[in-house]
């Protein structure tokens, strides 16, 4: 895909400021795009999922400095000797941008590969494509146009909805429902069996899982995650929910609709997360804990009790934000504490002297 | 499978309080159950890994609200408009009840599928299940009634007892030995090189791997974990021994008897933990440290040294759990104590002016 | 393999002491070593990546009470009753003994399993050899004596180098760059798309990931890991750099040559770490972070800002290692301040009242 910096322009509805008759045909970095590629400016507040932030005098520079045929950028840049396109959202046009260049591949093939094993009861939608050396098992599923990546395994009864995408060596237990437009990536496990055991003469015994796994639509899971089936009942990821890499949930986990859920995060048995709770990068949840709608859960942080909708909370065991930061910032001038409580005592003890 | 309540008492060795005529086809949650299913009300003591802990009225209040066709219990419930089945171990009767409703599924064919490839002096006992594109290679062998999952790999002369389960795409790497009534879930690791590196002449040099990974009997590992081989001896994991999902145990260590380790745990190379260990989520063990009998560490800590037999830990680094939980809680005062600190100083000033 | 005692020492370089006949066929630890294995005594300054060191005095009684045939020390043991080979260097000895008696395996088929999918367009090198199951898609390449084991996908045009092994279950997605002697092992997931997600009306749309991943030579990573694909550009492991198991990688993150990174590590997105660089386990990177060359990041920190060349650091928030550890001392000696606090309180009220 090749098309002039106006064309661009036109396609993101942005405003063009300079020049649009240069080719452009990839998105590259402010830093090291060349002359036929596009670098966005960032600046506008990002909506990050880890702290961080990203100054926007540096990225002026930044743009300044660049060797790329044009800039996206949400506010227009003085003194720039290369194209703008002004945008509104940046954000958006990031996507569309990206998506407009994004690199060409052959399309999957329809149909099942015949070194896949799909069970005579099995049913598969038209237009889905099943990889090489996929397992699908007895009374499974597969919907309309879903791709079934080379090495997947459905187990039986499981069904995986319209327009799924099921990357190489993905598990699928039995009796796990997954809705439409569902993506889960490379080597992720759903519906293993949940780490609940009884202490019962002296060994452990397995608590048997009867549930499943139910994956509501438009959720995206990223690799090597692991979603336990629950014991009864479901475990259950709502709709619009995204889940990073080496994500571990646990079984009879009940997570709402539109969730951030970052890498290496841990969600132990039974806990229920609310509508557009985020959790940054390795938050672990004690079990049997309710999150409400909105909570944000900053990194590391590991949450021993309920938290209410719209909270922020950070540290281990987690706390309000703003509390953590105080109580932080306060732990690390603990030296100088200790300092000036013997100074202190000090100085009461010449008091005491001089009384005497 | 479908029983009459009084049917099922009968199979729990439960007291039967109500009316015994009801089916029951499933169990399900307090919540959620409905008249043909039985529902536990929790509220005896539990036997959590994670911190957390269930209250006993909220859950006498949901098995009053409860639709379910009889519920479970440790002790009676007055006036409960429902059928009661009192057992002795809440814990034993969740296990058997959902043993005996446990999902109907077409059991695993006996053999070796055709698109598996089976070295020619790899030993395959009778009884065993070998599923689709599973590699097994020269010298390895698999015991009595054992099911390999389809996509595993068992490397060359690694050696699986019998009546165990590995679950689909489960890597087995040579020369590791698992023993009998062993379960390994979906994607998980076993024998790969550890993480261990000399720097030679400026660079990074493996420390070759030579020795294994000894798997005994009764021992249940997640879903995408990894254990890595030794480099000489075995890492080896205990009888009875429970691992969770996305657990890192590396080369070199040697676990007790009937421990249980939670997700997302890490343990470095060379650790000894002794018997009935147990380590809550997310923990970390430097290398090298000897956890005795029965310690518990909790999630999240980071455990820096050797901990005695019977001791409780927790934080990073780990100290004595109640010591811990003081440090914690006065951690969370500092803002308090700082101010304290302040107004004793203005008063210790107040004092040194009437001084003068 | 077996040599005699004598030719071990001479094939180690090593001062011999003692008698050269005995028989070596194996390394063991000094604890369970029989007389046909050697052992070594540590002592000498390991090169950890997590804490923890190993005593002197403690390694030289264990040599006295082992049945080792003969033992590889560093320096020289008084009253000793066995062979003894001293070494300049214990772990290069160590990696070269390790060498020797390393088990013997049968080598790896040369060519392309008739099990394998390969598309007609791809290029598979000469000595290579692509195991049963394998699927290697279109434009993708495969350098010269590469070992593809079974299981692994390679996706469009991506490109492994010459003396690649990729184990089991490896899955590489499209336009992915492996460089020569890189070393990935088992369920291991490189390429997947990022967490990079924009706010839009309400739900969450993904940022598409035009970039790919690059992998410089002499790279090794362990099993159950994730390194997600750029944006735009490239998420780039240097040469040399040495990865554990499970840990993420997030999309367009820049690592430096000969890099340590421990067990269940996090680096958040667009990080840039430099040269030399040890993460021990469990920390984690917030997004957009630049670690200088040299860097040590300690056990389960987390990271939250740059961290310049050479410095150490610990905690979460992470700051410099000695502060740090200043810090949690004091901490863990908080009761204690809270105690003299309350009682320097009660002296100034004393104080107080004498003054009335």
């Amino acid at each position: 895909m090749r098309l002039t910096v106006a064309q661009l322009a036109e396609r993101l509805g942005a405003e063009l400021v300079g020049d649009g008759c240069g080719q452009i045909s990839a998105v590259g970095t402010i830093e090291a795009a060349g002359e036929n590629e596009v670098a966005f400016v960032r600046g506008s507040k990002q909506n990050h999922v880890h702290f961080g932030t990203t100054a926007n005098g540096k990225h002026i520079s930044a743009a300044k400095q660049s060797l790329a045929g044009a800039v996206i950028t949400g506010m227009r840049i003085e003194d720039l000797d290369k194209p703008q396109l002004i945008v509104k959202n940046v954000n958006a046009a990031l996507i569309e941008a990206l998506s407009i260049f994004a690199p060409e591949l052959k399309p999957v093939t329809e149909g099942i590969d015949p070194t896949a094993k799909v069970a005579d009861n099995a049913k598969i939608d038209s237009g889905a494509a099943i990889g090489a050396g996929v397992v699908i098992e007895d009374g499974a599923e597969i919907g309309l146009n879903s791709v079934i990546g080379s090495g997947c395994k459905i187990g039986q009864n499981s069904k995986v909805g319209g327009n799924c995408r099921l990357d190489s060596n993905v598990v699928v237990y039995h009796n796990c429902h997954i809705g439409n437009n569902v993506v889960i990536q490379a080597n992720t496990t759903i519906g293993s069996t949940g780490f609940g055991y009884s202490l019962i003469d002296g060994s452990h015994k397995l608590i048997p899982h009867n549930g499943g796994v139910v994956i509501e639509d438009f959720v995206e899971i990223g690799a090597n995650c692991c979603i336990d089936r629950a014991k009864f009942g479901n475990t259950t990821i709502g709709a619009g929910t995204k889940i990073d890499n080496l994500v571990q949930i646990a079984h009879n986990v009940v997570i709402g609709k539109n969730c951030l859920i970052a890498g290496l995060v841990g969600i132990s048995g039974s806990c229920r997360l609310g509508d557009g709770v985020i959790l940054a990068g390795q938050v672990g949840l004690a079990d049997n804990i309710e999150i409400g709608n909105g909570v944000i859960v900053g990194a590391q942080a590991g949450v021993m009790n309920d938290i209410g909708a719209g909270e922020k909370v950070l540290g281990s065991p987690a706390i309000d934000i703003k509390e953590a930061l105080r109580t932080m910032s306060l732990t690390m001038r603990l030296p100088k504490l200790n300092k000036q409580l013997k100074q202190l005592s000090k100085r009461v003890e010449n008091l005491e002297k001089t009384k005497e």
